[in-house]
């Protein structure tokens, strides 16, 4: 089972976390949490590492039905969305794909929530 | 499938946060990213919502291993502990494993990580 929807973007990376970050924002989710992974491996490793962002995406409105059906999805919560340059200089976006993070829950309210959220992101890396 | 090692701490709300992340430290994993979800539910969508923070825990070292083994796996990380106060005033910690959020991904090398990374968040939730 694929876990993740990856497209690519013509652009510089910086410029591909803008455009990411407002595609989200159009399908009602805020970024959380930015983690900087080239710098973290950098500072506490110091191993290189290509440029590799992890956004945290949220929308609330589907983070608090998913709380209330399950009180630990928490453990799985934002639903992330890496963008990356490959070492050909392509700029990869990728989008987790809820039901396969979620599916050793066993909850059918969780995993039609899961379903939801899934059909967004999917639509907003196809719509890039 | 259980997805999380649960136990319970008899501190308040934000002591617990301190000793939590205190015990990831312990175990080598730095907390990169904090969700104040009570917060962000209140602000975002005028929700109500119980004391409860996600700690986003990364262990550089194994993170670089998954990151070199699979190059997608950014959108299932970090590696989330929950911190959390029931409506009887029970705090609860809940430590992801990622042997269930990764189940989806066929990938024996990532499998072998995300193993070992199981054992020290169990470890770690069970010496609190």
């Amino acid at each position: 089972m694929s876990y993740h929807f990856t497209t690519t973007l013509d652009l510089p990376f910086e410029q591909a976390i803008e455009k990411t970050t407002a595609a989200l924002k159009e399908n009602g989710f805020g970024v959380l949490t930015t983690i900087d992974v080239k710098k973290t491996l950098k500072e506490k490793i110091d191993t290189d590492f290509q440029p590799y962002t992890i956004l945290g995406a949220c929308n609330p409105h589907f983070a608090f039905k998913a709380l209330s059906n399950e009180n630990k999805i928490g453990t799985m919560l934002p639903c992330n969305v890496v963008v990356q340059q490959q070492e050909d200089g392509t700029i990869e976006i990728s989008a987790v794909d809820p039901m396969a993070s979620m599916q050793a829950i066993e909850n059918p309210a969780l995993g039609e929530i899961a379903g939801e959220v899934r059909d967004l992101l999917k639509e907003m890396i196809e719509a890039l």
